[in-house]
């Protein structure tokens, strides 16, 4: 059994690959929930909707999340009612469907595990995907003060963050809301235990993989089959392909680099595996702590993202 | 000032014909909130729609619900994920904007009040719409106990009797959940007060305006007007037009007749408006102590509508 920690994009695009060289059936995926949300009544968990849609290629390729051939019938309406102010979360008609199937569900009493279960055998996929929690955890994020400033920054909600202001605001702090509250979904920490190999997904380190990491109990298990955890830098080159890692990296005191990134994962991860690109850096990535393996780990396509499998369950 | 107290499909036609004949400006529609619903978590209020919709144009003109020109992705979705099981309330992509905007705007404090008069001011409409109140009423439907049988049937709620079971089901009997402590609206009483004339929409009498005359202080104030209120009778020969009404005042006690709404409203309502097809019971509505109005009120078209709203206003 391999357990991947995913969060969106990338952690899809390293599913995809490991899907394409294993046994689906023997892959479980931890995903990410600190980006949940509920929005106008819905149950929204963008991680979890990102991994069931690429896996079942029924992503928007384009855009990395939501639905392919999709149309925008409620957010034009939502967008004219509101005069633009309530429609800055893209909403498709499709995906809709599965917020309302998903509220609906919850409403009805069941855990977001059953539901994501439920979602991931509708669309015909043999792994297992797991909430890292059926517990509400929401990322909040402190924006920095304004310059000259004393005061501090405001606390938004992660999606006002990611999507509202496209995550192009310095942010002082994040932390997760609920987490010391959060038990690890039924599962998680068994599949952990139990694991052949254990990968942590090129995904952000802070809010993909930090909420993962601190649900109480989850970094304990990983950390104690450390030999056996493989990470994929999420960083290539001092950036990140897609999204705010290499920002909030920075802003919160990190190196943007697969070095910061080892320093980040070392406690929990033997082995990080680096782009060709920052093979330079390997020897720096030892040091913090980390066996380095230098591998192509851009997901250009299917077969990169089942070469980059493929080198990292060697790893 | 023109007051309507209105359901529905009938009351949308019956106020599409008031304002082909009137100033818009003048018409201020009271309109039922019993059949409102929260459904997989978005805030649904089938009435005020369809009155918005049917006024706007942009109503479906086959079903007399929803809008025209819908899509049905995000419904699709979720009859595909819940195997058919939560997809009996059908919810179109366009109408689904409405349901985000209403839900959003709840949630952030609006009233009920405020969010429709937002909605028809963005379509334009410059009627006054007001929900008859902005706390939460829900019809519930106690089903007839099945044949032979002493126990008490089943009660659910008013939209799984009549979308889930088509209400082709016999009802024992109906209640409003919430009504004793509900108030109306802000303008509802003064509306009334001050209206020159209030008319009773053709809509279904036991659960469209059930719940209007039911909201504490509504039916006191039409009573204290009751030489200028105007009821159109929704039976005609017997039969509803649409829906239920003629089954349910026959299993709720009541005659399915022009004599047997005159008999309903008779305690709020001077005059009755009945259809041609009636013409020969005018003497029992009198006898049951409401003057009879003959006139053509079947709305075939605008112009029938039209020509009823000019009836009615005559009256």
């Amino acid at each position: 059994m391999i357990v991947a920690l995913a969060g969106g994009v990338g952690a899809a695009r390293m599913l995809a690959g490991l899907l394409a060289v294993l046994d689906p059936s023997e892959v479980t995926a931890v995903v990410n929930t600190g980006d949940d949300t509920v929005l106008h009544g819905l149950c929204i968990s963008p991680d979890l909707d990102t991994v069931t849609y690429t896996l079942a290629g029924a992503i928007n390729p384009e855009t990395g999340w939501g639905r392919v051939g999709e149309t925008w019938l409620a957010m034009d309406e939502l967008r004219t009612l509101s005069g633009g102010r309530l429609s800055w979360f893209n909403l498709g008609d499709r995906d809709l469907g599965t917020h309302l199937y998903r509220t609906a569900r919850l409403a009805e009493g069941a855990t977001l595990s059953e539901v994501t279960a439920e979602i991931v055998a509708r669309w015909g996929l043999a792994l297992r995907v797991l909430p890292v929690t059926d517990d509400p955890v929401a990322t909040k994020v402190t924006l920095a003060p304004p310059d000259g400033s004393g005061e501090p920054g405001a606390e938004i909600g992660f999606q006002e963050y990611f999507v509202g202001r496209r995550h192009s605001v310095a942010v002082a702090a994040v932390r997760f809301e609920g987490i010391e509250a959060a038990r690890p979904a039924p599962g998680v920490l068994e599949a952990i235990a139990g694991a052949e190999k254990i990968i942590i997904c090129p995904s952000n380190p802070i809010v993909s993989i930090g909420p993962l990491l601190a649900t109480p109990g989850v970094a304990e298990a990983v950390a104690r089959r450390r030999e056996t955890v493989v990470a994929v830098s999420p960083i290539i080159a001092g950036k990140a392909l897609k999204g705010p890692a290499d920002r909030l990296l920075v802003e919160l005191g990190y190196e943007a680099s697969v070095v910061g990134v080892a320093r980040l994962w070392a406690p929990v991860a033997a082995t990080l595996v680096i782009d060709t690109a920052d093979a330079d850096l390997a020897g720096a990535v030892e040091a913090a702590g980390m066996r380095a393996v230098v591998a192509p780990s851009v997901m250009h396509d299917p077969a990169a993202a089942a070469a980059l499998a493929r080198a990292v369950l060697a790893a």
